[in-house]
Order: C-alpha cells, then sequence, then structure tokens
C-alpha cells in the first residue's frame, strides 16, 4: 500500500474535536483505497504556548519537515489574545509555517452548497442554485512578508512601516496556480489588484498578462479591489476563480466565505512547490462552542480531501470524501449551525456527523 | 447675505446632470436661508483630459483654491481606460485634489433608507428597519501615498513597491474625526486594523486607544480587517462608525455601499484642516446611462448637504435638504434605479427627482 506521512496539528477550540473526526474519515479511507496514513500529533498555537512555551514549537516544526502534508485544526482564543502579537496563537504559528514551508499557494473556496442556501445572508434571488467561488491567494510575499516593516523612532516621532513588494517569479507561480485551477473549473479568471494606486498592482497586471498566453482556454479579466469587494456582494455568481496577493486574499476570502453563511463548511489548502501542503478549516477556533462536541467537522473534513487530492494525488479518494459530505447533507443531517429546522433537516452533533460521513463513503 | 465660494467640478458620465439638480437645490437653499453661493465651473477628469490635456489642470486647482469647498461630480469612462493609470480621470484627479488641498478626512456614509430596504442583497431579516454605518476613512496618507513606491530594475529583475506609513499625527487627527462623528451618532466606534500582521496597524491601534481617553462617552472597538469584512455581510447593523486607515477604508466603504443596494444614494465628504472640503456622490460615473436624463441625483444632492454642514456651517439647511429628500422618497417618488415597481411607486427621471427635492424644501 502507498504510505503517506501527516502531520496533525489540532490546535486548540474545537480543533481538537472536528480533527478526531477527520482522523476517522482518514481511517476509513485507508481500508477502502488500501493507501496508510502515518500520522504524527504535535502541538500548536495556544495549546504549544501552554505546553511548550510558544505557538510553533521546533519539535512541531520537526515533526511537520518530516512530514508529506500537515493537517491543521485552528489555533487561537481569549486565553492568548492579550499576548503581543506576535506570540498569540495565529499569528506566531500561521505565518511562520507558510514561511517555512513555503506555502505560497492558498486556494480558498467559497462554496454555498444547494441545500444550504438557506444560510448565507444574501437574498434567495442573488444565490438560488449555489455558488461557488475559489479563491487564490498569494501567501508568503507582499505586505505581509516584505521588509522594511516595524516601528521607527522614538516617542511622539514614531513611524509604522509596512511594505508591499513583489517579484515578478513570485507572481508569475501563484498565477500560474490560478490559471490551472480556473481550467479544471469554469475557465474564468479575474484577478485582483489596485493597479490605479499600488505600483505592485502594475506589475502584477502586467505579468498575469503575460502568463493568461499560455492559457487561451481561460478568460481573463482584471477587478480594482474595492469593486470586488462589492460585486462579490452584488452577485457572487459572476466569479469563478478570483486571483489576490496576500493582503487582498486576506479580505475577499473572508468576505466570500461569509456570504456563503456556513463557514463551519469550508476548507483551505496552502501549498509548496512540489507537492507538500497545510490543510485547514476556513473558519476560527470557536472557542464558544469548543468541548461541547457540536462543532461542524465538514470544514476539517474537506480539508484532508483538499489533502488527499493536492499531496498526494489520491484524487478519487478525495471525489469520494467530498460525495460522502454532499450525501449527508442530502440525507438532511445538519450540526448545529447549519441547522436551519426545516422539514427533513435532523439535528446531529460533531460524532454523529463524522460517523455519517464514513457510512456514506 | 453670507457668501460662500463653490467650485463646481462636473466631470463625466452622469456628473454633469446629476450636478444641474444639486446646483437647482442650491438655489432653493438661497432663498429660503438668505445666503449666497458663488460658483466658479471646471473641468475635470475626461472632459478635462480632452478639453485641457489633463485631469486636472492647473486652471482648476486655481479655481478650487480660490474656493470655499469643492462641489465634485464624478470621473471617468471607457474613452480614457487605455490611458496610463497615472493620466486617467479617477486617479489622475482624485490623487491630486486629495494631497494638494490636505483632504485628510473621508466621511462615507452607508444608509439604507427603510423605504429602499428592497434594493439590498442582503436579505429583509437582515436589514430590516434599514442600516446606517458611517465608514470615516483615512485619504492622504498610507499605502496611496508614503515612498518608496514604484518599479525597481530591469526586466525580469523588476520589483514592485509600495510602502504604508502612518506617523502619529496622522492617525491622530482621523481618530479624532471619528470620535467626533461618533458623538453625534450613536457612540460607538470600530477602529479597523491588521494589528497581527502591520506594523502601521500595531501603532494605529495603540494612538486610538489613547485618543479615546477624550472620548469616554464612546464605546471603542478594534476590529481585523478580515473580519470587518465579514461582520459587515453578517450583520451591517452591529456597526455605528468605522474608522480605517486609506486602503481598509477603500474596500470596506464600497462594501458597505453595495450592500445598501442603492449606490445612487450615497454622498461623501472629503475634509481638510479646517473648514475647505470636497462633496461627491460614492458612485461612479456610470456612463451606461449618461446622457439619458435618468440618472438619480440624491447622491449629488446629498453631497451637497453635507458641504452646507461641513464647509459652511449651514445646519439647518443641510437638515432642511436631507428631510426634504426623505420626503421625497415617503411619497413613492423613484429614478429607476431604486424603482421597485410596489404600489405607490412612481418611476421619475433625473430632472423630475431634483425639481421634487427643490418642491420640498
Ligand atoms: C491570523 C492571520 C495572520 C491570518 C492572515 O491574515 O493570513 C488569517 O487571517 C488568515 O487569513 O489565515
Ligand atoms: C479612483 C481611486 C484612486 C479611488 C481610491 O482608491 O481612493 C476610488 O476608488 C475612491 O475610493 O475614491
Amino acid at each position: 500500500a502507498q504510505k503517506f506521512k501527516v502531520a496533525v496539528l489540532p490546535g486548540d477550540g474545537i480543533g481538537p474535536e472536528v480533527m478526531t473526526e477527520a482522523l476517522k474519515v482518514l481511517d476509513a479511507v485507508e481500508k477502502k483505497f488500501a493507501v496508510a496514513f502515518e500520522r504524527t500529533f504535535a502541538n500548536v498555537g495556544g495549546i504549544a504556548i501552554d505546553k511548550e512555551g510558544k505557538a510553533l514549537p521546533q519539535t512541531t516544526v520537526d515533526i511537520c519537515k518530516g512530514a508529506d502534508a500537515i493537517l491543521f485544526g485552528s489555533v487561537g482564543g481569549p486565553k492568548w489574545e492579550s499576548l503581543p502579537p506576535d506570540e498569540q496563537p495565529e499569528r506566531g504559528a500561521l505565518l511562520p509555517l507558510r514561511k517555512i514551508f513555503g506555502l505560497y499557494a492558498n486556494l480558498r473556496p467559497a462554496i454555498i452548497f444547494p441545500a444550504l442556501t438557506g444560510a448565507s445572508s444574501l437574498k434567495e434571488e442573488v444565490i438560488s442554485g449555489g455558488f461557488n467561488v475559489l479563491v487564490v491567494r498569494e501567501l508568503t510575499g507582499g505586505i505581509y512578508f516584505s521588509q522594511p516593516k516595524g516601528i521607527e523612532g522614538q516617542g511622539r516621532e514614531r513611524i509604522g512601516v509596512d511594505t508591499m513588494r513583489y517579484s515578478i517569479p513570485e507572481i508569475e507561480r501563484i498565477a500560474h496556480v490560478a490559471f490551472q485551477a480556473a481550467q479544471r473549473r469554469d475557465k474564468r479568471l479575474t484577478s485582483i489588484d489596485k493597479a490605479n494606486v499600488l505600483s505592485t498592482s502594475v506589475l502584477w497586471r502586467e505579468i498575469v498578462e503575460s502568463v493568461a498566453k499560455q492559457y487561451p482556454d481561460v478568460k481573463l479579466n482584471h477587478m480594482y479591489v474595492d469593486n470586488a469587494a462589492m460585486q462579490l456582494v452584488r452577485w457572487p455568481k459572476q466569479f469563478d476563480v478570483l486571483l489576490c496577493e496576500n493582503m487582498f486574499g486576506d479580505i475577499l476570502s473572508d468576505e466570500a466565505a461569509m456570504l456563503t453563511g456556513s463557514l463551519g463548511m469550508l476548507p483551505s489548502a496552502s501549498l509548496a512547490e512540489g507537492s507538500f501542503g497545510m490543510y485547514e478549516p476556513s473558519g476560527g477556533s470557536a472557542p464558544d462552542i469548543a468541548g461541547q462536541g457540536i462543532a461542524n467537522p465538514i470544514a476539517q473534513i474537506l480539508s484532508a480531501a483538499m489533502m488527499l487530492r493536492y499531496s498526494f494525488a489520491l484524487n478519487e479518494a478525495a471525489d469520494a470524501v467530498e460525495a460522502a459530505v454532499e450525501k449527508v447533507l442530502d440525507q438532511g443531517l445538519r450540526t448545529a449551525d447549519i441547522f436551519q429546522g426545516k422539514p427533513g433537516e435532523k439535528k446531529i452533533n460533531t460524532r454523529e456527523m463524522g460517523d455519517a460521513i464514513v457510512a456514506n463513503l
């Protein structure tokens, strides 16, 4: 049997609960597809601060380095919110993981499943039949990581400085990811920038245009980020794939995710060159419902499916997991966050949702 | 009679048509309130490119310098879209105007009038009773104007660079504007930043906290920009005033405006220290409907009302114009963009809308 090494980082809040269900699904995949997932657990986020003194301990980095992929839960919670920003679970774990492993391509699908259109704050007529937008976000460059960055000077003379910087190879590689994703979907790509104000955006637009020549089957357009923030609200179905630099992708992917109304359903992938990647739910650690066994494990399970697809090339297995999730939704099974009380719906807990997906696999 | 000098810059697209109606309203205000508005017209945007060779000719700048306020229509259109970004009507006129006149405080209300909730793409239950959010955007600093900015190097080695920079006085003065606006409203201020990633945001948060001590009656909270993009969609009524740096304000004010569903209703003000300001509709030049006499002049008229309030301290006159607009809406009068075909609604054109507002004054 093919064997893959997975670094399992459950993290804080609902992370451990939903991770348990995702691992059950991987167990089922092992049996059905004659593959093996060797799992090594490691601490990350708040629990790592508590147990090992920092959000991303070296032991965790080493475990990830020995793996083929990282399956990540979620991090953060009120307990660690008063730490300096650099040391907090989210920032202190996610940014170094992205940098150390070169996770430059962040794929964030925002999908409304037809069964769940009611959860969106958008009108029925705007989203009838659901929508399916993929945000491809550059994740290791731009204003997140460029120098100079810091607070210069003393006292009243202090000045805050951040730098947004992009090189041509950085733009090219993320553009290729976006065009290739569009080729597998509806072949429409909207590149987001602010080329009327930013020099990085002028270069971005030029390079995206030149990469486009290699993908004549994909229809490319450009849109300013402020207009995109409006168009997502007005008519999300106009989009197939959105290509964004790091900061714009942060903002627009969250906006698009919230438009679906079911954050607990949305996975994400952060890919390095080659096959290594990190996979995590788009939602947060939801400390308010942690430990109650009622969180929705679907985002974590679909993150595992993305891992099967992107890091392990187990497309058939990934399809099977995704199909099992859809079946369970069609059966009317709902965790509390997606329960609307419609006829045919049944409210179930985290474990029951995991079991149902396994049963449908 | 008190006399005020207004530089009138109608611009492109629907700009001239809606400006005509706003000027009629100013005529009516002159009579009713015994004031005088001395108007000087100047070219801006595409028409200025065509007639005088650039989007913001020196003659226009000089006319604005001689005035107490600028009433601005809108600029841009397909004819000028292939020019280099720097020379295009929007960028080539707006950014220099902001810089030359020190228009550091941009007020962008996003209001759903109860009569118009149907126009929003948000569900009735999310916006019932309307909502009223004011975005206060820093407009002359940050990544729009800081150096270094440009494309460095040659050929494949080129690197795009933009710089986001904020000093303490820049943050303080915009924070004061936002706190004072909140004091006149529901006394709640949400300061937007990305303090988990940006150094400018760390300084921003610290300074906003310290300014807050002078406004103990205003309830302040902080929110990351990505979360704010989500929360606006989920439950816009949670917000009263949003305080944003330049780029975040660009994105969030447009998102909030689109959530109202009636861009043709929304005015904006860009204020300098002292009483000078520029006033313009939030929507664009709408070239698709320009010249047909069907555009909604309300955003332009409400922009004139903001001018009365902020630059001329004619609060009574401003209130009267705003009340007249509300009355006309209550009477069911609608331009095409806000016409929903409900009982009691009557579709009217640009001129008729201007006349109706004058008649109600
Ligand atoms: C926690 C934060 C640093 C992070 C980001 O801004 O990238 C988060 O918002 C995300 O989108 O994954
Ligand atoms: C045209 C552009 C430069 C401008 C901006 O980004 O500020 C516009 O989007 C706005 O919000 O007024």
